[in-house]
């Protein structure tokens, strides 16, 4: 085992909720070695966190556990869940979080019901700290993704766009929105160099007309937009040195943004 | 040892003040581990530290040390504490961040001024890197609590409110509020159900009148205010979906809360 | 080796780069330990992600690596850079950020070139993912640094203020804002008290006249304006239990302060 638990939330860092977590944990695998992935999601934006596991599970070594917490239905209805892929496993609410992990990997999803492996609290409000990371420690010491309870067939996923990969022309939204306010689509630059040439298009995003991808936000002078191929192999629409998001009028998560290939 | 030490401040994550008093602890005991417990704790805040503290403290492993640094009087008279409980030990000024921990637990209650423990700097501004964390790191290699200082029988306590729990009404406060905007108030739930049949009871927080104690955020419709016992079995006043601080006018800290039985 | 490395970056706590980056490292090293200096750095703010690690390094055990991304220009001409001091490593973008590093210490520099110690990805905006950290990681293992390419004679140096200490006038500058809007300047204690006896002075900052070096931020009434000798040795501009920064007009980085020896 790798020991290693990754943790997404959207605790923040003013109350001691991503620290408790920990504690539990340390209390059951003194040897776990933790990693914060983000704890600053927007508020029970269970898009933003899929998003931010989609693009980094990948990077750990192999047998890390993601552990995720954004969790608006908390001691309602919605299920926990484990989750085992080829190389990882993740453990959060059933609410979509692990949506792009479904679509990327053949997986084996459990609703945890086995009551030994949570803390047993009488809380309704903090399943952070009662139930996913009590269950995120003991898969880091290695107990099997089965004893949590029975296979689910049919985790919640999110609704999440579909680009349309044309001849000529490409479709797609923006779908994540980064620090630097720059408009994450979810155009990929595979599927995407498979229908076009990418040295002779035009992107257009709401009002905006870009003729070239970049190789770098800082191409072209401050304040202007370019678009680039991410870091994610996502296509970006960016501002060099300022903020896309801020200077482009509607260009909010799910505005459109198309891609045309020249004559 | 645990060799564990978690970290409560208002330090903030772009000063790099957290990371320089990891690097001191570090040279200290290079085995130490550490728990990042709260940065973003309101500036100068040292009731809001003082909760997050009490909610959080019981969740790590035996041993562990509780670092904690939200120092308005730094460089004045306020003088430096190190506190060992049953399970646990607290550094921090002795400016009443440790209040709920006197309440909880027999404690012994040190004033540090042995120089050895200390970096023996000449600077009066950041106690947290010269003096609380070259303290800490040594709690977590071993060293006695005794060899720090004289002990201190009146470590300073916060003036907390204190609710009142009559047959048939229950007089609280709300005492912190959560990065969600929940109110969390004193009322207990332990105190609460020996005097009151929590099934049949109203609520009255400022103009609002709660009739129910909910299980769940999420119940009831997006907007509505609810009442749940929270995670730290405190009574709290929220907003399904919303942030109850920012839609009820005037219910701050220190707000009052009210709990009637139906006849 | 200490195994440490210490991460300074813009990158926030909503995305996962920084999550991404420790797991690109604990991939090459599973020993690594990680010590997160800051990540809230104002966006592509070079100055002030330079000064922190300036007022940190120093506090770490020898052989720490301190890897920093601060990188408006990723992606364009800038160089990688990977330097050694007689005690530690430095890892990041080649504009500046390692400025005061330089000025203080005798340094190895290399330019980053050689690829089997990056990740070799096809992207050209996440050099923190695809370079840094790679290199951090393998300089945490005992990689020696001209494995990583070529010295350069020439890495890039911020243009900084310099303070000018004369008998009986100081000229300095506020060179950076803390986390509680007190104004550092880059007056130093050691220099200034050689030119001058502090015991009777005239500050001048801005329309400020103050007329002592006080002990701590809390001598005077709150709202006061106070002087004090901070922790990293440089004179600052506070006011008790306030926010210099935003009751001093004008007094942003960059702004002129002056201390004068009375007659």
């Amino acid at each position: 085992m790798a020991n290693l638990v990754t943790l997404t939330t959207d605790f923040g860092d003013s109350q001691g909720c991503v620290g408790i977590m920990k504690g539990v944990m340390a209390c059951i695998n003194l040897n776990v070695k933790f990693i914060d992935m983000a704890h600053d999601i927007p508020s029970h934006d269970v898009f933003h966190a899929a998003f931010v596991l989609k693009t980094a599970y990948r990077y750990f070594p192999e047998g890390t556990v993601h552990l995720a917490v954004v969790d608006p239905g908390v001691g309602g209805s919605r299920r926990p869940i484990a989750v085992r892929t080829d190389r990882y496993y993740f453990v959060g609410p059933d609410n979509g979080l692990f949506t792009y992990i479904y679509g990327e990997n053949e997986f084996d999803a459990r609703e945890i019901t086995e009551a030994k492996y949570t803390l047993g609290v009488d809380s309704t409000t903090f399943d952070g700290r009662d139930i996913f990371a009590p269950v995120a420690a003991y898969l880091s010491l290695g107990v099997s993704i089965e004893q949590f309870g029975q296979e689910m067939s049919d985790p919640v996923r999110l609704d999440i766009y579909r680009p349309e990969y044309g001849k000529g022309l490409i479709k797609g939204h923006v779908i994540h929105i980064d620090q630097f306010g720059n408009l994450i689509t979810d155009i990929e630059r595979d599927e995407s160099e498979q229908v076009m040439d990418f040295r002779d298009v035009r992107i257009r995003a709401g009002d905006l007309v870009i003729e070239t991808v970049s190789g770098a936000y800082s191409d072209g002078p401050p304040g202007e937009p370019v678009c680039v191929w991410g870091s994610h192999g996502h296509l970006e629409v960016a501002v060099s040195q300022g903020r896309a998001v801020d200077s482009m009028e509607g260009m909010d998560r799910g505005a459109e943004v198309f891609v045309q290939a020249n004559e």
